[in-house]
């Protein structure tokens, strides 16, 4: 469909995640896309949903939703192919060599005009910023992003935000840590993006130096009265945390090999580090994790990141079925 | 099933495709396999599915149809997973890495017993000519030549007609052009194949030398009483044409790169050439196009090709439905 | 689910797989978890879906089944896809490619949360001895073992026991050889173990030296009171079996190639060998099969694989339906 705005700068979003425009009928390509009334009617259906157990709902039948993944993400892939067929939905895919046998072959425009003939719905995965942005609009049904560039991967911040949302009853008034890589990391910036909708009582950013923030993040934070401080080191601020959002720092960020070496460590979650937080720190991730979270802290009571990834399917089904405009 | 034919010379079918057979349990191998009133009443049932919009149909509950794509297409792939899904079938699959490994494996026999037993019917797509017919031999139950070789593509020249007869009411009585790779294309060699069944007034084969037809496609053109003209020089005849079937021109084809790069610039298709053509003029192409048409005529009324990758799923329901002989 | 049983030697089961424990619920890791009642009550579902011929049961709608091969089986994944489908349940799952990247961005505990969290049920494929076993504890759904390491593929010996039920009327009291890489084949060593639950006349062990049956296996059959012989050369002894369960031997399993090069032939069924064998002598394969069994002998009458492979699709039908506990 019709993107509701023009490709516009990170700053401009701050009039219009206030307003609320409902999910019937749009894209879904930025979680500042969103006003808070928004997600907090995603979050009532996503809840409504979750109570209702593993049930096949029916409430999509005969739609068929398109998942074009020129990024591999098994994760996203599967949990959006679950989320659509407990809906009652057909699902048709691409992945993988043969995604990149698609990008090679021919344009993303025609890419999507093939896709959006077939389905219903998109959702699309692209390493290029603005990937999904583009496909929105060409295809005249709606497009969801799942991942795009450095910036946006929205359901994922839908997720994350419902996760707090569940473990402490509110977004608001707590403190965040987000840890890793701020700069090229999509999942770490969209939540950050999430929670300028809502009314955390402080964040901080901790990041390597090479791995801050990019300017455009600070300055909406700032636009939106964010209370933030950026910080090297979680141990610092750990005693003060009630959610830590942990990402991975990808060795490849770094230009030489042994500045990623020095830094690793301080960015490792272990029981060691943790006997500084609250008791009631949560720690999310957006998972896959590698070897950033030690498995020992799984089976602790901070480790939340399994009860969020399964909040994905619930998430992305209230999703679906608000695009489309049913009942649950 | 047992194939109606055994494997002979195309001349053959001068007869062949002029017996109405109807579609109920048959192989789709090859489109001369099919006589006019066949591929009319296909038409006839894709007319029909078309018309009754987005809807999912449940013919073909309880059927499940294997595709086989030992050579990946995607745009194919998909298309076929779509109507089969919107008819209610469900649907096995295996592209990519996992076909070629499969095709290393084991041989073709013992692969198309196997999804003969899990499946009601085999969609298989191979670069071997002669592929789908072998495989028609083996298997209990119908297949469907999704492309194989360098000849047949018999769904696509469904399609391709099935577009022409939309624009124009009509496929006799037209002057057609058949641009790009005519010895190698089985894109194009079908389409070529397909006009025999009807009256074109005339066709023209535009291609470079090394390109040109193979001499037993202009022999069945003859033994048809078609007429037809080989051409190098689109420009040379565009301003007579009704309908220009554009097909790509793979740089490997030649023995010298120079050869290629000397001769491509004549089978780009550009709103300049275009200057030249009717204004009821109608592109068509098999997608997905790489360079072979600027950009720039997509948005022209001339282009006709995405309107034709549509119809790819409505023709698609109606040839599975005929084969599984549901009422629709 | 938790496993039934902690990981124990082989020998243990000499107890273990005469007890009756049912379905519903259950891991299937080894063949040899089940006992003889539980097999015969799983033929005996088989064989009712076998009856019904190729309708959809309903039985498993708003399932979610996960398909998760590590190691690529094209025919293992589709036969358990179409069982799964013809119940009802919807399938997700990746394989090939995927796979790979799955296995390599996280530990095999955290992407058995995630299937566990989307699926009622996983089917797992891994070339790790103890893979499948892991994931059950994991999980706390049903986890089915498609394959793992070089002793276990349970759905696979259960389906050739079905074959020989299907062409015997029994499976005690006959003679059995099985032939080829009986130390790193878990199809062939699956089979023997499954046949110690039963009573066999005799077991042939047919293997070049270096790819004899494992001291567990032979400690297994001596301790169940299995009568066995290993044999180097299947001619000795063909005219005294009735079932012969010939398995691939692969070439990278000899140090020396050359070594390969001697051995291969004495392990090639052939016409010729057979017209030593008895009238009634019928041979099985897990397949694929690649030129251990001469083409010629896919059309004589001894030739059971063929049937055998179709009988995948009933026997996972009957499996998956008894572990959730449905009625058909």
């Amino acid at each position: 469909m019709c993107p509701l705005t023009a490709y516009i700068p990170v700053s401009h979003y701050v009039v219009m995640g206030f307003v609320k425009l409902g999910f019937k009928g749009r894209d879904v390509i930025s979680i500042l896309d969103f006003s808070r009334e928004d997600l907090e009617e995603l979050f009532a259906y996503a809840d409504r949903i979750e109570k209702m157990g593993r049930v096949k709902l029916r409430v999509l039948e005969g739609k068929i939703i398109a998942l074009a993944f020129f990024e591999p993400s098994t994760r996203t892939r599967l949990s959006f192919e679950t989320a659509a067929k407990r809906l009652g939905a057909d699902v048709i895919s691409f992945s993988g060599e043969e995604a990149i046998s698609v990008a090679k072959g021919e344009n993303l425009a025609d890419t999507i005009r093939m896709l959006d003939n077939y389905s219903d719905l998109i959702v699309i995965r692209h390493r290029y910023e603005g990937a999904a942005k583009f496909a929105a609009e060409i295809a005249k049904n709606p497009v969801i992003n799942a991942g795009d560039g450095k910036q946006h991967h929205p359901t994922q911040a839908m997720i994350d935000l419902y996760t707090v949302k569940k473990l402490y009853g509110t977004i608001d008034g707590l403190t965040y840590a987000v840890v890793g890589d701020l700069r090229y990391g999509r999942a770490a910036t969209s939540f950050i993006y999430a929670l300028t909708l809502f009314k955390p009582k402080f964040v901080y950013l901790v990041s390597p130096p090479l791995l801050r923030a990019r300017p455009e993040t600070l300055k909406l934070l700032q636009e939106r009265g964010i209370r933030f401080k950026e910080v090297e080191n979680i141990g610092d601020v750990i005693s003060d945390v009630d959610v830590m959002y942990v990402t991975r720092i990808q060795k490849e960020r770094f230009p030489d090999p042994l500045e990623y070496e020095k830094v690793k460590g301080s960015y490792k979650i272990t029981m060691d580090i943790l006997s500084h937080a609250k008791k009631e720190l949560r720690i999310l991730h957006p998972l896959p994790k590698v070897d950033e979270i030690d498995p020992e802290v799984d089976k602790s009571p901070y480790a939340a990141y399994f009860l969020q990834a399964a909040y994905g399917v619930p998430v992305r089904m209230a999703l679906l079925a608000l695009i489309f405009g049913v009942e649950i």
